[in-house]
């Protein structure tokens, strides 16, 4: 080694791939100046395998490094908002001397920080984020500071929740961080802007409650959510579209619709649906057993309650029995199903079959059970019990490719059906998997031959595939941008081996056959509160719980309207006999968000004809009875977005 | 009191409703002498309050009796069939000197002995008989005796369960009895018949294992089941009927349908649905489901988990618990639902409601779990998980009758489709009831005026009402005479109450809606049993899983065949094209119990039509394929029993 070499060299490897040598002890931002100088002095943090990370910390031999700079994306953005999550503590801290600080992270969409011992209401917010303000223009540089345990001990002393993190730091490291500004300072690993004159526009949404560490046994502390931007304008149309998220909320609308109930007496992310919900629920199950059986789906019924031998067979025991309801009958031990898989394998397994037998497709709308955390259950968005549209199918290796088109046809069609801008992505192979070289090779050129043929583009997400198969996932985007999981495409080489599961290929030799798990909503519940959003409770004629409703203008009328009303039998229809005025008649449905109303009154029961009048508040005089049915039967088969009766 | 009244006189009450006074210590047949020497000779044994005793048995003031004649009645089999039973344990004693005795009661059909240290097989089942029928041809007087518990534990020091039994009795009695033919005698309260020549024809018809007093933890014995009838030829028609059912089980013929299965590794009770049955029961559901909606039921859906809150509030909790599968999470008990009721009663409680809304009918196909003896689970007639076509109505009082006027129609028209013959029974306001005398009153007289307006007999089962509301009872009988208990229609004025449910009245008060309980198959597990033993398989055409078959002649018509089948695309429609004779193919067809089968050769190419083989193997060549379709079609809607397209 020669005289410059003394110190030694490590690799990091750039989000291009290519590797950038440095030396042994070099920081994130080491790196950066390394690069070029002018990113050394922009960089805020850094991604070191992609935890983000503050810019004094040392990368390692191989690492993959990226370096976060002030440019307004969203690690930058995550970085500032945990600075703002800092301003908050501040300025609790100066109005309310008591309280006890637990934790304080960014998030997605903003940030929060939990109190101890804090008792706001939403006056209390306005003049904390007024302080906020203060200690933003203030603008307080904020100091990295290495501490030993003892030292850090020490300045936490009034701090029972941070010492409880403290300790438990202890166990691994010597040292400690904090971070300081002004009067006020904090044990956290960063990473954080400069000052706090780089926070920019901050607004506090919210107090909730949420249990230390997130346990029901432990204390209920108050939590306060905000959020910041760079700018005012960036804050004012993330609020303009969280109005408009809250206006559409699933929970809301499902009440005032009479969709659903999730009730005390019954549970927990037990969802109950009333007949407006399961008119729509039945509307959606019908729609995809369509496309199943146009497929050659054959549809099978499994129970809800296995004995638990059955997922030591799949290997979801293993693996999955925590989020499991488990319990003992006699000797044996059950559980409820979490997915709908291994019953239908046990299925495929209960026969012999013949290479010309394949391709097999189950179909089963099941209901799976999933024990998630109570304080995590909301709504339709988050529940214990949910119906998968589910299909499994069994194939020979060669029949992945045009199985698989069939399915993304489907999919496709779905999406479409909805109004949905969706996006793709392969996730191949990843580092440890089961199966061998053959058939993951086989596998993956076909599925990108199926992506090759659509005129659609997608990504590929190298590595990101199950240990059990590669898939392909969707995502799609609903009417206010909000980008959803779809559904996927995924194939398993594990299950097939697990259940030993085989067919007599044309040679007389046993084969593993390869499974497909695929849905096309996904879970219904997530699917319907993402419809109710999209649509705003204002479903498609197709889908609305009540298709038309007749108003009549007076009670004279009401013999005419129930003679209208049985013009229109095979679709949902309803009269308004309420001793009502019209104006409130149509008020009330267009509450109601039916899609079309008929008002009848003198002149349309003289001319035997109607006015119809949509949810736009259009209206059209002398509508011939049958002209309406046939545009609304039109309407409802071609599955239409909107009412166009009056648009077109 | 007169010389002559020195006895205590108390009274019985004869099935006629007449009081009979005898001495305070007359026994059973001292009664039958009480009303004639004639009957006196005659009495075998007797039932006092319902329960088969000895005619030695002592009567008690107040007394129900009946008097159990050798008359060939139900009671009269029963007592010789238990005389049989013993003769089965003396057969076998004689033969196998070490086993050791349990119990040999009668059942419905027959009766059993359970021995342990007993291993025999079918061949030594002949033997035993032929035993059996030298101790019948003896002649042996059955001798009944009465003995101190000391003197009955001496003569059962070699029968280690008899005296387990005896220890038992022990408890509360001072005496036992035992009854003694030839060599051999038992613990037994009786009654028997006078001797062993009263046993008729006896047959042997299976050996099973079965566990020590039905408890999984005790020894496996080895049970015997016989039965035996009072002539050759009343055996012979029992037999036939028996093989006849063997013939339809629905557990062979499910399996030979790839109906369904119940495998270890899902457990026991929980039945799988494969492809056809699936299928069928698909037809069932959508059957209901349009019965449903012509009569204005709103479709509802509800988890199969809740909060045991649920069951307090309803009472079945208190009532039920043995019976549901319960766990906890957390702090909370949860159960599977035995039920649908409660959920339903939750959904209806959640809105406010007028006396203009009522009728609301609510529909689910809800799947419930209850937890019987895993021991007595068998095929889809004892189950654990079951799907109910359950419907619940919330009505007002005066809509009674109404409401259950449609649902009689709901389901007679169910019954009739299937060719099912009934009858009816109203059971009324038992002693112990919930509700006052008004609603009780109210109700039974809307609900025998319904039963009189309908051209059909029907009986009143007089205070066999359930506690909570009275109730019409469905039971028809199958393609081979069987009867089995039918829909019911359940008045409730208890559940109303639980739940706190109410409307508000035109005179603006809250009201107390009355609930109707109400399934038309019941469970469609027990109704799709039923269905395939009543027509061996052999479904109508709307049901049948496959319902046309397409057989090519040779392998130059497969093109043809294929063309043919996709002219009943809207029927289920398989084409035969494994490489087989005609013969062979027909033959599979008629195993697999399709309707129809569509043969196509160079003639019918050539003509382009098809010749029509139906189930009963007629056949008809130079069919159009126009008129056979339409003919299905017809055949199809109109849900017709028998395929008759070829036997008009």
């Amino acid at each position: 080694m020669s005289e410059s070499d003394s110190q030694e060299q490590i690799a990091v490897v750039l989000p291009d791939g290519a590797e950038l040598e440095v030396d042994a002890d070099a920081t994130v931002e080491d790196c950066a100046y390394e690069i070029g100088p002018g990113l050394g002095r922009d960089t805020v943090a850094g991604r070191i395998d992609g935890d983000l990370v503050a810019k004094e910390e040392p990368v390692h031999d191989g690492a993959e490094l990226e370096i976060v700079t002030d440019d307004g994306g969203e690690d930058y953005l995550r970085v500032m908002r945990h600075s703002a999550s800092h301003c908050l503590a501040q300025a609790v801290k100066r109005q309310f001397d008591d309280v006890k600080l637990a934790i304080g992270p960014p998030t997605d969409e903003g940030f929060y920080y939990d109190f101890d011992d804090l008792d706001v209401d939403e006056d209390d917010l306005t003049e904390i984020e007024a302080e906020m303000e203060a200690i933003v223009e203030a603008d307080y540089e904020i100091e990295r500071e290495e501490l030993s345990i003892e030292e850090a001990e020490e300045r936490l002393e009034d701090e029972p929740y941070k010492l409880e993190l403290l300790e438990e730091f202890a166990d691994e490291n010597d040292t400690v961080t904090f971070y300081k500004q002004g009067e006020w300072e904090d044990l956290c690993a960063g990473p954080h802007v400069e000052s706090t004159g780089e926070v920019g526009a901050v607004e506090l949404l919210e107090i909730a409650g949420a249990y230390w560490r997130g346990d029901e046994e432990n204390t209920m502390q108050t939590r306060i959510y905000g959020t910041a931007f760079e700018d005012e304008d960036d804050l004012e149309a993330f609020l303009e579209r969280r109005r408009e998220a809250e206006e559409r909320d699933h929970r809301k609308i499902g009440s005032e619709m009479n969709l659903f109930s999730i009730q005390d007496v019954t549970g927990p992310g037990l969802p109950l649906y009333h007949p407006p919900g399961k008119t729509v629920l039945k509307e959606l199950e019908e729609f995809v057993e369509d496309l199943n059986q146009e497929a050659g789906y054959d549809y099978v019924e499994t129970p809800h309650v296995f004995k638990t031998d059955l997922w030591h067979r799949s290997g979801h025991y293993q693996n999955y029995a925590d989020d499991m309801f488990i319990f003992d009958v006699g000797d044996d031990e059950f559980g409820l199903k979490p997915m709908n898989c291994p019953g239908h394998a046990a299925i495929f397994q209960d026969q012999s079959w013949s290479y010309r037998d394949l391709p097999i497709r189950y179909a089963e709308n099941g209901k799976v059970y999933r024990k998630e955390q109570r304080g995590e259950l909301s709504g339709l968005s988050r529940v214990w019990a949910f119906t998968i549209d589910d299909g499994h199918l069994f194939i020979r290796p060669d029949q992945i490719e045009q199985e698989v088109e069939e399915i993304m046809d489907m999919i496709t069609d779905v999406l479409e059906t909805f109004d949905l801008e969706y996006e793709m992505a392969l996730a191949t192979r990843p580092e440890k998997s089961v199966g061998g070289d053959e058939i993951w090779e086989k596998a993956e050129s076909q599925l990108e031959s199926v992506l090759e043929d659509r005129e659609h583009d997608y990504e590929i997400e190298d590595g990101d595939g199950a240990f059990y198969g590669p898939k392909i996932d969707f995502a799609f985007e609903d009417a206010i941008g909000r980008s959803w999981d779809g559904p996927t495409v995924q194939l398993d080489f594990n299950m097939p081996e697990r259940f030993d599961l085989s067919y007599v290929g044309e040679d007389n030799e046993e084969h593993r056959p390869v499974m497909i798990h695929r849905a096309l909503y996904g879970s219904y519940e997530r699917f319907f509160m993402m419809l109710i959003e999209h649509y705003e409770g204002r479903f498609p004629l197709w889908l609305a719980p009540e298709q038309v409703r007749v108003l009549p203008i007076s009670d004279e009328n009401l013999g005419y309207a129930y003679q209208v009303a049985s013009e229109f039998d095979d679709f949902r229809v309803e009269v308004d006999d309420r001793d009502s005025t019209l104006e409130r008649k149509i008020r009330a449905a267009h509450d109601d968000r039916v899609p079309y109303q008929i008002i009848v009154g003198d002149n349309e029961e003289e001319d035997g004809n109607i006015s119809v009048r949509d949810r736009f508040e259009d209206q059209e005089y002398d509508v011939e009875i049958d002209e309406f049915r046939s545009h609304l039967r039109r309407e409802r088969d071609e599955q239409r977005t909107e009412p166009d009766f009056l648009q077109g």
